[in-house]
């Protein structure tokens, strides 16, 4: 078991600037099939590649890799997810999950239940975005960065005893809904914001509208 | 009170392509903010610009608007709905949702549950991506195009009795939870697939790789 090691997935989201928030040095990484590409092109060697390489066109031979049979109920992320749990990962980074399909930013905001459900704390990541859960009883601290906004959401049905500190909208014992986008687009105003609930599960995503275009590629 | 007209609602995503389902003639436009430039671009005349303009800069003083608060509750989009409600518009289809920041996105999925629990139906369109909630009891029909895939998802905890007819993997009575992303990017193989739940609100969402890239602006 290697509980105590970041474990950060590449999945196939087609990102072209960099992910803001840097992959964790001394990370083990693993590739979900065209994931391998950003991971090629952060510079960085993959642990494992994983997938049934029909996203990546061809088995790469030269590196770790395990072949998965396709036609599977899984996303190549899915499978990935699976594996560092297996592994005996508990803090698990997903880079490359935003900026193509809704319907993979969609599975892959679902994924992050599943870590939760398995005892994981799990981060998307993506070229101008990240998000995460927050449930009851945990806080969380997010630090002033330029251009970055940050969004809470009710990620269960209705999330009560609401706080909201350090930004410029502040909540105090507040109640969200998921019918409700209260707490989008938020600005820091302290050193940092915190973040915590005392019922259901909160999801908390930081946003900069920036950066993508400021990092993107030609 | 219009209940029998469909409201669009222009929200300010940054789609670059067209919007993957055209604007249906003869419905109401609505401008959220600087929404007002993707109807602009596609050739059409709003009823209404609504916002607290600060997305689009100035107000729109040649076309008909309504200039409301800054530091307000709510997004430009929601502004919008709200409007559309009070209207009596029962059958409401937000362009431009997709392709920005995550936060809108996630803003604008809970925004279509919001919808639903004031007794609307609510569609989400982007240039490559639509999403709309199903609840129990109602039937889904979604016509197969090219490169369009389906995907199904719990919005609500759990959804049974989920029926997906008409695709390449096909459910009979399964059971969907938020932490399991089982229906992603389904194909369509019969003329339409058939989507329906006994127990649950499903999140329907479908999605065309390719067609974003093929309708792209320079």
């Amino acid at each position: 078991m290697k509980s105590n090691r970041i474990c950060v997935i590449f999945a196939g989201g087609p990102e072209r600037g960099l992910p803001c928030i840097p992959v964790p040095a001394g990370a083990y990484l693993l590739c979900a099939d065209s994931g391998l590409k950003l991971c090629s092109r952060l510079g960085l060697k993959p642990d494992l590649v994983l997938g049934d390489f029909d996203s990546l066109g061809a088995e790469p031979t030269a590196l770790p890799h395990i072949t998965a049979q396709p036609e599977k109920d899984d996303t190549d992320t899915m499978l990935a997810v699976r594996h560092a749990l297996s592994e005996g990962f508990r803090d698990i980074r997903i880079y490359g999950a935003f900026g193509g399909r809704l319907d993979h930013t969609l599975a892959n905001l679902q994924t992050l239940e599943f870590l939760r459900q398995n005892g994981a704390s799990g981060m998307l990541i993506g070229a101008g975005d990240w998000a995460c859960l927050l449930p009851a009883g945990e806080t969380g601290r997010y630090v002033r960065q330029p251009d970055f906004t940050l969004s809470v959401f009710a990620w269960s049905g209705t999330c009560r005893g609401v706080c909201i500190r350090g930004t410029k909208y502040t909540l105090e014992q507040g109640e969200l809904s998921r019918s409700f986008p209260l707490g989008v687009s938020n600005e820091i105003t302290a050193e940092a914001a915190e973040v915590s609930c005392t019922e259901g599960v909160l999801l908390i995503a930081g946003s900069a509208a920036e950066l993508t275009c400021r990092n993107a590629e030609p």
